[in-house]
């Protein structure tokens, strides 16, 4: 008999479902709902205004994908509850939200429905960079050891600045929560009754390691005297590793859901690193690249090594056993839409519409025929800043080269190279801290739909490209870790290793460098990776001054 | 009774002449002529195929512009032609031919008319690049001293390299050539039967100095032994400055043209320098900026001084009792072409043609709401080469400070104060080696056209900016030669001076520098000259590396 888990992906915008086959990897149906209150990032459902850079949801949207999606995927697929052996989740973090002892969201409550504090923080809610910028003065000073772990930076989007944020303008919230949950915990904690919280969420977003815990109460303290117990009074130390069971379905919730009572699920994990099992990845070296309007790499390794610039090392954070390494671009595909939007001329739009082609096809076919080296042009990727491994979100666009022949395909392949030079300089971070990457791997929509790039990518890097093979990755990682949660007793796995290497899918085809290209585009990393260190390691601070002066005009004119 | 010059402006494509009243400056009227060979860059009339980077013409044309032009402008403003008392030109150089002892162009001989070498070289022919980069190699050994009064290097545009090329690869060409003569030249030898050479081409474009005379046969002699005795056997030391008159119309032309025989014909000069006293200028440091496509500079000054990376020093060069300085900006206008032909997206074409703008009038409505440094943008307008003060046609574009909400517009307005910022470079230049420059001119269609790059320009450069008055001031200039070539004796002037203050002209409008863009323009400009030295002065050479791999791939596809 055929056993099935569930897998739901938590995305910015949507939740999707999808069923999957544990013995297979069929995927065989899925059904997707929109949050029905998508970013909130300019009111509050009361009409309430929000400040600059905040981004806030409404958990009601969460618990609406479970109920919404389960019972459509049961229904199109037309099996039997009973053969349902799990679910597993993966969610956007750090996207985090107060509640109380019982896991009510404070925005449920009548007397917090008005409070912008008490909803969900997305994780691109931005408004809490300056008490990031003041944690990672006092870490710098006080040489906090786990800031290394971080790449000696954490970021605004995680949880003590968020909770920091929170406990500065609405002290009362802080208060009133009895917890600061990941959303990607507190999901969980509705399907199954039971707080527990998961070390992908903890150890990426929440400063947890595995060996030495949280930061210390004194560095708390150093924050802001009441922070001091945060970690026991609005955290919690019950941390559980991946591919573990996190609890059992209720009730309750299994008669919302169509689903049998009791079956297990998974401990929930990040929706980038739920990617690497999907692709059949389970052991060290094998980065991978999930490519879409930013990217992000994952990589396991076997010891816990720092890296200057990377986003987080975390014990059992992607695979248990493994030390989960996490770097990432700030801008990809995102680059490649502002230059389809701002840049392109009316001649090829006409050209493309009489070709009936879109323009990103458009451009390729223009560009794709172009040498490595022969536009003469290089640019830096730094449209949004930069992620990894510089971590400086005030870095900007460089492009250079430009001729009075110089054509538009020309300037858009340059992108699509520079964001190669990145990710190279990525790759190049971890070997040069004695952590291999032997295996390159991509997924998400660039990766499976644009072959120039994915060459391009192969050729600059100068390793073959693998592409991973499901359209719903993260659902299907999901289910993944919900087959190994249920355990090979119940119909599922024992390891993720083993449950990978059945459910996780690749396409056939692998991208292999060519030889005169790497070599070209070897001279012209050079370039890239000098142009890198000038612009990016304070040699020549010109972005960071002209968008302070960019800064002082727009303030002057608010 | 009103006395008339007349002014011939011989350009790249077209001859144009003017009749202007000699005592109101009033311009009565004009015509122009396209030549019809134009410019031949691809083959000869013969059909033979030229070489890459070749561009000729036929001195046919230039009579052709006499003939046609000079009896419409009479008829047109039906004058007595014994009211007219000179005739002045000005030409584009170095734009050379060889010819017989009598005048007689090589190409007008049935035996050279299917030689490529027996034609005109325009200006800018630029086949005779590698006998530049020799001559200069050589001359910089010899720590040759002339070579600082051309900023320590030659173009491949001038005299020696297009005359050496012509020695190399077609020497019964040269054997042929009674004298190598500037097209300048050439056509006030048709006008008077005698040869002349003026002392601005000669001192520009032929390395000749008022004082020293031409480099030494020794030099000479150093590139070639064949080159040893190449001044008296192919130049002429018979050099008159500026201002001269010429000698005087045949009474052959006379007749052709329709104009009283034995009038005074003028010294005449370059197509650029003419512009001076068009726009009133007569006196020391007043620069004049001749924007079009590219843009020179010129300034007069009492003193011989040395300035690295300007165009060249010469006494007499401009006006009488000056020196004549000149420097310039390979690309101005070619660059807000360029983004226009390439970067502009359909929806602005779409919204542009509903208001009924052309497209530089939309970007700039658009650019000229935005506040200096408001972009965040700085741009290296190098997209056609530095010319001064870098002299390195190897340099290429550079756009730095974008993010995912940079616009169009933003990028053009970048483009303009980069070529603002790359004429502060040329006038610090001057002032750093005590040349002042205390006034600020601009001429040509930019500088009457566009009020928003106007005012940009005033900002950086914080001076105050004229504007010449002319539509046509090449020929008007050309009329003021004449009509001082003429003398007073004549109904003329006896001084350049005297002639510019009335017959030249300058628009009402000043563009006055606001002083809060001057402060925020000072930064930036801080930022372009630490980008400017650091891209252009050696520190990285990365424009000339790419350039380099450009060229291999290129090459090896042909």
């Amino acid at each position: 008999m055929a056993k099935y888990a569930i897998g739901i992906d938590y995305g910015t915008l949507s939740g999707r479902a999808l069923l999957v086959n544990v013995k297979t990897g069929e995927e065989l149906s899925s059904a997707v709902l929109d949050y029905s209150h998508a970013v909130m990032d300019d009111k509050l459902p009361s009409g309430k205004k929000l400040g600059i850079d905040w981004a806030l949801q409404h958990p009601q949207d969460y618990l609406d994908v479970l109920i919404d999606t389960i019972p459509k995927i049961l229904k199109q697929s037309n099996i039997d509850k009973e053969d349902v052996i799990a679910i597993g989740t993966d969610f956007t973090a750090c996207t985090i939200l107060p509640a109380k002892k019982d896991g009510t969201p404070l925005c449920f409550l009548d007397e917090y429905k008005d409070e912008p504090h008490a909803y969900v923080k997305l994780w691109k809610h931005h408004a809490a960079q300056s008490h990031a910028n003041k944690l990672n003065e006092i870490a710098k000073e006080r040489k906090e050891e786990w800031l290394n772990n971080y790449g000696g930076k954490i970021s605004s989007e995680w949880a003590i600045p968020k909770i920091w944020q929170v406990l500065d303008e609405a002290p009362h919230i802080y208060e009133a929560a009895d917890t600061f949950v990941e959303a990607a915990d507190w999901i969980t904690w509705q399907l199954t009754g039971e707080e527990c919280r998961g070390s992908c969420t903890a150890g990426y977003k929440e400063m947890w390691n595995k060996r030495t815990g949280y930061p210390s109460k004194d560095f708390f303290k150093s924050l802001d005297k009441r922070l001091e117990n945060v970690v026991e009074d609005k955290l919690s130390v019950n941390i559980k590793p991946m591919g573990d069971c996190a609890g059992f379905l209720t009730a309750d919730m299994a008669a919302k859901l169509g689903l049998k009572a009791g079956i297990p699920v998974a401990v929930p994990i990040i929706d980038a690193h739920v990617f690497v099992p999907a692709a059949k990845i389970a052991s060290v070296g094998k980065m991978l690249a999930i490519m879409g309007t930013s990217t992000c790499h994952m990589l396991l390794g076997k010891k816990e090594k720092q890296v200057v610039g990377m986003c987080g090392v975390v014990e059992d954070g992607i695979l248990p056993g493994f030390f989960g390494y996490e770097a990432g671009q700030a801008c990809v595909g995102d680059h490649f839409s502002w230059f389809i939007d701002n840049c392109v001329p009316e001649s090829y739009k006409k050209d493309a519409d009489r070709k009936g082609l879109n323009m990103h096809k458009y451009l390729r076919e223009k560009a794709e025929v172009l040498k490595p080296g022969e536009s003469g042009l290089i640019a830096l990727d730094w449209w949004n800043g930069n992620r990894s491994c510089l971590v400086d979100v005030d870095l900007t666009g460089l492009m250079l080269g430009m001729t009075l022949l110089t054509k538009p395909e020309e300037i858009y392949r340059a992108l699509i190279e520079a964001t190669a030079f990145g990710t190279r300089v990525i790759v190049e971070a971890f070997r040069e801290n004695n952590i291999p990457v032997n295996e390159f791997y991509a997924a998400g929509g660039i990766a499976k739909k644009d072959p120039m790039t994915m060459q391009i990518y192969a050729d600059i890097l100068n390793m073959p490209i693998k592409i991973a093979g499901s359209d719903q990755g993260g659902a299907l990682g999901s289910a993944i870790f919900a087959s190994v949660a249920a355990g090979s007793e119940n119909g599922g796995y024992d390891s993720v290793i083993e449950a990978a290497s059945v459910m996780g899918k690749l396409l056939d085809i692998v991208y292999l460098p060519i030889k005169e290209n790497a070599e070209i585009y070897d001279k012209l990393y050079k370039e890239y990776k000098t142009l890198h260190d000038y612009f990016g390691k304070g040699e020549n601070d010109v972005m960071k001054r002209l968008k302070n002066i960019k800064l002082d005009i727009v303030s002057e004119e608010r």
